[in-house]
């Protein structure tokens, strides 16, 4: 499996269950600075062998080409690829009101937000149509079998129905975008055989540094660990199927509205 | 009134029938290059005094926080806004798979056609409150009535839950995140006094520029002229009120699903 925003939150988090749990899988971690990322090391280092941490930029086409190359060489095939890189706001606080949007800003984070995984599935999408299918739960029906999942993580404030509140312009359209983009890739790669499954997660609110600077605003039992929000998120993944490709689930299962 | 993209197809129709069939109506029409706008040129000679042509690129906050001056001193107020200005992709062809996509095309598409109405919205928005509400039906009850509304014309294909054969990436994604901006908006405005209504419009499939190259896939009693569409489209703002705002029509309609 391979995910982007592995650094920190919820990205390392997968990093972590996933090399526990699954003892078979090989996981490659891409961040923008693997130098930095000493927790990445760390963790390599308790797991020789089976965590390959890759440079990749989700904003450098350049980069998730090359990386996909080397993917491809290295492995020849991916069976999960979760997209978790995101940014809340280039400020670190969402717009509270139409004063503060700058056109800047909602693009910066559209470009990370929704471009990326978009990206970032045009390239790795080869790898997943060859993956073994090592992830969720397969039907008998082999037509209906899957090789690969794409796992965008979204958020309910990206939600458009459940959208009562406003605010937070650049995070909850760029989100929206990529709602749709994961309902255009389910059915692009739902078509052909093997079938590649497409789902957003939303993985509650989680203590990251993106969500920190709003703790006070949250309830205690509604704000979760890294570790406790990964933990549901890969109850969801474990049973995912072609049946459910294409739509939005929260950390508790419950499919969000559009 | 106002719009951008005023120099041909919906936005040049709706000056057309704004001028017409709104006597009392100033119209402010936008568009990239109003030198090569002939069409705006010959309807401003026949409607002396009422057509007012700014020159405004959606894609340049400048541009529009400029013309937002201008009108607030020529005129100090605004009762209609159409985001109208719209790409379906730099290539002029939408995307067919995952490999036609590129990050530079999906951003500029989403920069023009997301971004471009939300700057206009968050400097027209003041201009808005200030308006007198002559544009849809006002409720008896005072605390329901508005001052101005904002159109953003987006399209069914925007529509995630409505989705149903992908592609087109670059465009359903920005109408999608325009879909978003249009219910985040509707929230900030609605809280007021005087409230501001917005809505996402879809004109049909209408014979513009920008649909052109899918005609001969579309039947010939879908395809409609700019003029009936914006007819279409102007019965429904006619009958705008805040109890419709935040959501998203049809031209006959009927509720679009996000």
């Amino acid at each position: 499996m391979l995910h982007s925003g592995a650094s920190r939150g919820l990205g390392l988090e997968f990093c972590k269950q996933i090399l526990k749990k699954k003892s078979s899988a090989a996981v490659l971690a891409t961040c923008r600075n693997p130098d930095a990322a000493a927790e990445l090391r760390v963790l390599a280092g308790q797991h020789p062998g089976r965590l390959t941490v890759l440079k990749l930029d989700v904003n450098l086409e350049e980069d998730i080409r090359a990386a996909a190359a080397l993917v491809m060489g290295g492995f020849g095939r991916l069976d999960l690829l979760v997209n978790s890189s995101a940014m809340l706001h280039p400020s670190g606080r969402g717009e509270t009101s139409l004063r503060d949007v700058s056109a800047q800003d909602v693009i910066s984070t559209f470009t990370t937000n929704a471009v990326g995984p978009l990206v970032m599935t045009r390239y790795f999408a080869p790898l997943l149509q060859k993956g073994s299918g090592g992830f969720g739960q397969q039907p008998a029906e082999k037509s209906q079998q899957h090789s690969g999942i794409i796992v965008n993580i979204t958020a309910k404030v990206g939600s458009i129905g459940d959208n009562g509140l406003g605010g937070w312009y650049s995070y909850r359209m760029s989100k929206a975008a990529l709602n749709m983009a994961t309902r255009n890739i389910s059915i692009e790669l739902g078509r052909g055989r093997p079938k590649v499954v497409c789902v957003s997660l939303h993985p509650g609110t989680v203590d990251t540094d993106l969500s920190r600077p709003y703790h006070k605003n949250v309830p205690k039992d509604k704000l979760f660990s890294a570790e406790h929000s990964v933990s549901c998120l890969m109850n969801i993944i474990n049973t995912l199927s072609f049946e459910k490709t294409g739509r939005a689930y929260s950390w508790d299962g419950t499919e969000l509205p559009w």
